[in-house]
This record gives structure tokens, C-alpha cells and sequence, in this order.
């Protein structure tokens, strides 16, 4: 069992959790849907499926800000938004909307204990953990595109108000497009930010 | 067992679904918030959990569009929009940011079936209808608020837009406020939004 098994596991793990939740993603389905061995959730994930989710929301997270971080720095707060919104609308036209985000099934679920999961903390503080991981990715996003938004002038408070706003209603309309087998919802969305960016980019 | 009992349960239902998603919301647990008697399931809802969760997403639909729907009438679409955040943002303070909206669990998770369902259709058939309802809801809240922008001078393409953008982000937020365990998110995108509709209605 190499690391890519591991690698594997994580992505696939980040995959079923958004597009079925946390709680419905079962690690039994994890080792079948990646195609590994049996054995590779205790071998590689020994604290159990709480550490292969926790290990998933860091993939996913990762996934988004690797790019925006990128594409930000590279072309400015426009082509930010614009790859923000063009990752999520792949995700969901590739998927026939069946995926959405799996940080935001963190956010909205209470996790339920696993009968693969270590017995080392409460319920209560496993979640805090798992919230406290969907955060830091929400938070890492906004101040990627808060940054590039300083840099265009904007104050550092309106900066942060439209990272804000972005990362928000990005989430929040990708669950509404997965609930209406649509982008155009996105489309809506993706068209009154830029014309939003535009006009704070214009008049800082 | 009365219809009060009844409604108690969707009530209770909608409450966890809200603070747990829908799939960590057990048939047991919707009896046990709601103090009602053991046999209420099956008697008042004889296709088991999915029924419940179907009476609960109409119930915390129509919780947000029955008073949006009236602010909107009487007093226009900026008050609907404060409205709006004012609804959510005392869920989220009143439950220390435990519950969240149960339409937006619906729209993220994929129903896993109960034991207690009645075997009457497949399970895609029954996440197709639970999405088509979570579906119905945003698109009812849209509608209200597109309404009420029209009623202000907006094209009907920029009011449908612009309530798209406020469900979404306001969702979103709600998402981020329960992962932040704080209000700051709904702070920050309630001060744009209002910012966004002044400067709609002011020059349609």
C-alpha cells in the first residue's frame, strides 16, 4: 500500500462527501469507489474515517486555493472570481450535478461517530475540530481574493466585505444548482459579481 | 395523537435537520426533541422518515416565506432583504450558531434511505423528489424577492439575478457562520447586499 493509495483515498473521500454529504459517505465506499484494498483505512488512516475526512477537507481546500492563489497573483481579482467560478461550474457540469462542495458539507452536517473511529475525543469536540478545518478553508479562499482586492485599491475592509460575498454566494449557489440540475443559477450569480467587481475595481 | 402532534414533529424535524443535516436526523431522535409519543411516526406518517423530511421541507420553507412574502408587499424589497438576513441571523445567534437551514441540508447531502421508509420507489427516484422540493423552496424565496425588486424599476432579468445572488449568499453565509460559530460572515455580506440594492433601485 503506497502513499498514492493513500492519495487516493483522500481525493475519493473529498469526491463521495460532496455528493452525498459527510455522514452518508461511508469509508466501505471510499475503498470501493478508489478501487483500493480493504485494508487501507487502518493502514493509512488509523484514527479511522473522522481522519480520512478531516484529511479530505484539506485536499479539497487545497484544490481551490491552489489555483485562485495562482491565477490571482498572476492576473488580478477578476480572474480570480472568474476561476473560482469556472472550477465550480466544472465540478458540476462534469458530474451532471451530482457533485457540489464538500467544505460546505462540513459546514452544514453534524458528523455522526464512525465505528472505525478512534475513540480519543467527544462528539462535540470531533466536530468543533471538523468545523474548525471547514473555516480555515472558507477563510483561506476569502483572503486569497481579499488580497487581490487590496491590490486594486480597495480598502482592506471593502476588500474583505466582497471576499466575503463571493465565497458565499459561490457555496451557496452551488448547492442550488445541484438542487436544480442547473447552472444557471451560477450563471445569475457569476454575472452580478463581476458587474459587483467591476464597478468597486473601477471606483476603489 | 393529535394534528398538534403532528406539526410538533415536522417542527422538531426541520430543527435537527437544520443543526444535524438530514441524514444524521434519526426517525428516534424527531420523537424524542418533540417529546411525543413512540407510535407518532407510523401514525401520522405512514411513508416513514422520507415523508417527515418532505413535511419538514415545506414547513421551513414556507417558516421564511410566509413573512418575507409580507414585508416584501407591504413595505418593498430592501426591507424584504433585511428581512431576510434578520431571519436567519436570529436562527443562528438564538441556537449558538447550531442550526443552520435545513433546505440548504437537503440541497447538500444525498438521502440515505431509513429502515423505516416504505419501499415504494428507488433511491434515486427519492433524492430526485427531495432535491425538486429543496428546488421549489429557493425558487419560491427568489420569486418573492424578484417580485418585489420589479416592483421597484428593475428589468425582470436584473431583479431575477439579484435575488438569486441574495438566496445564494445568504445560504452560503449561513454555512459560514455555523462553521465560524460567529455572525461575522452575515455581517459582512448583509453590509454589501444592502450597498448592491440601494444602488439597483436608485438607478434601475
Amino acid at each position: 500500500m503506497t502513499s498514492g493509495t493513500r492519495a487516493k483515498m483522500v481525493a475519493g473521500a473529498a469526491d463521495l462527501m460532496s455528493r452525498r454529504g459527510v455522514n452518508a459517505t461511508s469509508v466501505r465506499e471510499v475503498v470501493r469507489h478508489t478501487g483500493t484494498p480493504r485494508g487501507s483505512i487502518s493502514h493509512h488512516f488509523p484514527g479511522g474515517k473522522r481522519q480520512l475526512i478531516e484529511d479530505a477537507i484539506v485536499f479539497a481546500g487545497a484544490q481551490v486555493s491552489g489555483p485562485l492563489r495562482h491565477l490571482t497573483s498572476e492576473r488580478g481579482a477578476m480572474a480570480g472570481l472568474r476561476a473560482f467560478i469556472t472550477l465550480w461550474k466544472r465540478t458540476l457540469e462534469q458530474t451532471n450535478y451530482q457533485a457540489g462542495c464538500p467544505i460546505l458539507a462540513v459546514a452544514v452536517e453534524e458528523y455522526v461517530n464512525d465505528p472505525s473511529d478512534q475513540e480519543t475525543a467527544g462528539a462535540q469536540a470531533v466536530q468543533h475540530h471538523l468545523l474548525d478545518l471547514a473555516q480555515g478553508i472558507f477563510e483561506d479562499w476569502q483572503q486569497i481574493l481579499s488580497n487581490a482586492l487590496k491590490q486594486e485599491g480597495l480598502t482592506a475592509s471593502r476588500a474583505r466585505r466582497l471576499a466575503t460575498l463571493i465565497v458565499a454566494s459561490v457555496e451557496g449557489t452551488v448547492a442550488m444548482c445541484r438542487a436544480a440540475r442547473s447552472a444557471q443559477p451560477l450563471d445569475e450569480v457569476s454575472h452580478e459579481l463581476e458587474l459587483l467587481l467591476k464597478s468597486a475595481i473601477d471606483k476603489p
